[in-house]
């Protein structure tokens, strides 16, 4: 599955695979400018917080190759940067990767451009191996909360497709049956407007021969109220100070029901998706997208032409819905602002 | 918006506008035997608890029509019936129109066929009148929960569509208006798998002149949580004994969220989707769909081949959660085991 993001040496692009016709098509989409990244960030070619956080490093490396030899190239490459940054509002790692490459250039300040991107490729490579290593310890410390016999039910695809690879949520479900908990399953809602569930969950469970069953969204509740489903494994986009996780729209919905029901639901995210300068989830700036992805599935129109939609890309499920945090240096429990905390000066960050 | 559902004496026939293809298309659908009726049934080319009421009905007039002048004509009939009552296993309407039709034969046992086949159909048309009244009553009704400025948030297609004319939840809305309530819009949520609010009751809306937007189903949390819905008014396929009210899969959820977010959720449906002899909505069977619709939006299929999908087709929302159940004889309030009761025995009914 790690094929979906690849840096060509040969080519130098970034090469992505592009998400938006999978599983139908499994085009490649180049990316050999800051332009081409941000067309692939805006238009999902790639999404998923972790994989943007990736794909943004990558950018940066480009951006420093394509500015031209000006006296003023650090400010032309400082908005190439910014552009970047706000390619996408709400996911949080979009950023982040931009802020590492900033104090990685201000920290070799009189690094030239071509020295600079240099650098800056060998970051991206080294955040890229990482972020596989973060999910690979997060789907161990996850597995914890995952029985024999469990059916895991996921929204969105927070999977190898979303990440540098392995996956957060479905990280989580890979790591417990590498743990060797039998006879797990997974339902994958599908997610409208743009299905990622249906199209990226069902497509990668599938090829790695995890039993995986599509449900409508709309279907969550049934599901539940028949107990068919144990526990909720999600990702996250952005998780405020407080524990709030700001996810797919929908995730929300899935959260009330799982405590209508008595269903455990966890976020997975790694450190990086925590956002301690956003005090709630009703702080975080949620993306209003295109009404396309509302009006078309494929080519087919489903609304009559003229009637306006609502395609707001996500949704804040407040902390006290959220069981557990479950991240690379081990589950964080409520209260989340003093978890958040303690696991942020364990790990030596601000 | 009443040419729906139109018999034509003419042709011998029942005209339907095929829902299917709605709103690209505008095709008729003409019924001609019982086995039209149970194919238009059956992949909802008429779709709607009072709607199939209705068609089920004209469907026993054609039954009648076609039953051979055989010794055992009545018991060919009486098959007839049986398979048209279980075309579909949800919505009581359709049981609830054919045996109608069923005491209408015992109280003319020596009728012969062409006899009873007038009956019948004057019959059908009777309910289908008779169902477009109705329906003005309970929007008269209905007008008294809602107020000016309010966005009315509904789920499915509970309009005109989907009954003889004027419609449940939507009728509650048309009521609203012809009452003089000012600046009312409709958040219709899109009801996956089958679009009916994409492409039903924004296409009814929108002829009407009434303001709606469509909104995704994972949108609900977010649009409440932003306080932008001030009701929710939803139809019914069956209402138990007890209140809990079996609608459109992913109506719980919606009143569920609006609970949690003290939106009053309201259910519109006529006496006879009441049915008595169901204790509560964990004993009315769901039923269970072909996968097409979940994995295909019109041509383009949108999950893996190989994967199961779940398409179950209703859910079922607990009285606790419905602050009334609007019909044509007033607005039921909790507790409704008795408010039914009350109703029913008012009504003459058994």
């Amino acid at each position: 599955m790690e094929r979906h993001i690849r840096y060509s040496h040969q080519d130098n692009a970034l090469i992505l695979l592009d998400q938006r016709y999978l599983p139908a098509r499994e085009d490649d989409f180049p990316c050999r400018t800051t332009q081409d990244i941000i067309y692939a960030l805006q238009t999902m070619v790639v999404r998923g917080a972790p994989a943007i956080g990736v794909t943004a490093a990558y950018g940066c490396a480009l951006a420093a190759r394509e500015v031209a030899a000006e006296a003023d190239w650090k400010t032309a490459l400082s908005h190439r940067l910014e552009s970047i940054a706000e390619a996408r509002p709400t996911a949080v790692n979009l950023r982040w990767g931009v802020e590492r490459m900033k104090k990685l250039w201000a920290a070799n300040s009189t690094a030239d451009r071509q020295t600079l991107a240099e650098l800056w490729l060998q970051e991206a490579t080294r955040i890229h191996k990482e972020d596989i290593a973060i999910n690979t310890r997060m789907g161990a410390h996850g597995a914890a909360v995952i029985d024999d016999d469990d059916t895991v039910m996921t929204h969105c695809n927070a999977g190898a497709l979303a990440t540098a690879g392995y996956g957060t949520a479905l990280g989580v479900i890979r790591g417990a049956i590498d743990a060797g908990k039998k006879n797990i399953s997974v339902i994958a809602n599908e997610t409208r407007p743009f299905l990622q569930g249906a199209r990226l969950t069902a497509y990668e469970l599938k090829e790695d021969g995890i039993p995986v069953t599509v449900a409508c969204d709309n279907a969550c509740g049934l599901l539940m109220r028949r107990g068919m489903v144990q526990k909720v494994v999600v990702g996250a986009d952005r998780i405020a100070a407080n524990g709030d996780a700001v996810n797919k729209i929908g995730t929300y919905s899935v959260a009330l029901l799982a405590r209508e029901h008595g269903v455990p639901f966890y976020v997975a995210a790694p450190l990086s998706t925590i956002d301690r300068n956003t005090p709630t989830g009703d702080h975080t700036p949620i993306e209003d997208r295109t009404p396309r992805e509302v009006t078309h599935v494929g080519d087919t129109q489903i609304t009559p032409d003229g009637v306006p939609v609502f395609n707001f890309a996500f949704d804040a499920t407040p902390a006290a819905l959220i069981a557990g945090i479950i991240t690379e240096v081990g589950i964080l429990r409520p209260p989340y602002a003093e978890s958040i905390a303690r696991a942020f000066n364990d790990a030596g960050l601000e």
